[in-house]
């Protein structure tokens, strides 16, 4: 089930997309809060505005260095635990809406990736039982203002301008990695191509070695880290990130004004 | 004015700290949002358990070797811009509550820190109107797992863990950091002691930096950095952060279970 987050005319919903009659299927809440409850109100899909379909109230967790060839596109090991760093909910946007290059960087690189919506509030999760705190999936695109991340040794300013963080274009509640894939390029011309099954670090143990720092909250966020293909950033760029069973993410560039 | 979030009975509240009566004046709402609307109810100070004074929404930033000798007692140099990081608002606890040593780390340390509590929206804030943005301060320990901080690289599990963040014990609206000065330490011992004239970049300098990278939202914390004199902690320790005109904010330690 796809959910969506959107807004049309002055409200912003949630709904279920219907992909046979391209509409939205309008919930009373937030089904990650309120279940599934429709308000017998549909959208055509045309109408609405999708937004990030979710907000985290607590963090976004990023995984940095988990497919071995981008590591060492950057010159950069692998890590024998999961890299984790913070990524603030003010760098959220959704789908189209514009990535900003600030003015503080010469240097803005895309990173495709896949994102897992956690639904449950999770402390010290098994790995075996890690699959179960998950909401759903989304693509995620962890800009990166690569001179500054060197420089600043710590990555929060250069992973954590506003608009660094795009979320969309929905969240599929049943998706299997295993059997899907990334691709994301910019202006049409594709970057990064890689199978799930290359994540160094799976989502379960992910889960697991996190959760064993941070309780988990519904809504929070992990980015599972980005294949190989990176590639800077310009103004008036489109960037897309393609994940099979979920959709593209796709936003605009523009140089900060 | 000193502001302070409690519970009394099975209601948590907001109010204002009657330092003469020893009482709180019970608030309608959260008076960074709500202003300051009294019930008409008073809670003596001695019945009501203080709690962390704000649960950030957005974001606790963290400078790191922002006190010349702290840096140095680490064998670092002071950065020419802060360096800044994020702990995740799951780590926040208040005055009373205990602080959990992890067992993935072998060492945790103290750090003493005066925080600001934003009270705006503030996005590319000049550092000439910077204090414009400031609800309050509190006090802040930014417990650090050293060893774990060491190994990661990225600091966001080593200083992320839940209970690594306690506030407290109120927010003062009306504070001069540069007539005010902090101490902290472990057991009745004083560790660490300096003014906040100490400090490498100043508080206005501080959310200048931030507010150019991400927006600031009500209720974002900023935790500025900890002077000289860290020290590890251990299960039964007790630890506390004093500052002159905002209070003691005391943690006990102890081991994960």
């Amino acid at each position: 089930m796809k959910v969506a987050r959107f807004s049309h005319g002055e409200s912003i919903s949630f709904g279920i997309v219907d992909e046979e009659e391209h509409e939205l299927v309008v919930l009373k809440g937030d089904p990650m809060y309120a279940g599934y409850d429709p308000t017998g109100e549909r959208v055509p899909l045309g109408e609405a505005k999708l937004l990030a379909p979710v907000i985290p109230r607590s963090k976004i967790i990023a995984v940095g260095r988990n497919y071995r060839a981008h590591a060492e596109e950057l010159g950069n090991e692998v890590p024998d635990e999961p890299m984790l760093f913070f990524k603030p909910n003010t760098s959220v946007i959704g789908p189209g809406d514009a990535i900003v290059l600030p003015t503080q960087s010469e240097h803005v690189d895309f990173e495709g990736e896949l994102a897992v919506v956690i639904g449950r509030v999770a402390r010290n999760v098994p790995e075996a039982d890690a699959l179960g705190v998950v909401f759903g999936y989304t693509a995620a695109n962890d800009v990166s203002a690569r001179d500054l991340q060197r420089r600043d040794g710590q990555w929060a300013r250069a992973k954590g301008f506003d608009t660094f963080c795009p979320l969309g274009p929905v969240i599929e509640t049943e998706f299997d990695p295993a059997a899907s894939r990334i691709e994301a390029g910019v202006n049409g011309e594709t970057r990064q191509s890689a199978p799930f099954t290359d994540l160094v670090h799976s989502i379960p143990a992910i889960i697991a070695f996190a959760s064993a720092a941070f309780t988990l909250l519904p809504g929070d966020v992990i980015l599972t880290g980005t294949p190989a293909g990176v590639a800077q950033l310009h103004d008036g760029d489109t960037v897309e990130v393609t994940i099979a069973g979920l959709g593209t993410l796709s936003n605009p560039v523009r140089a900060a004004r």
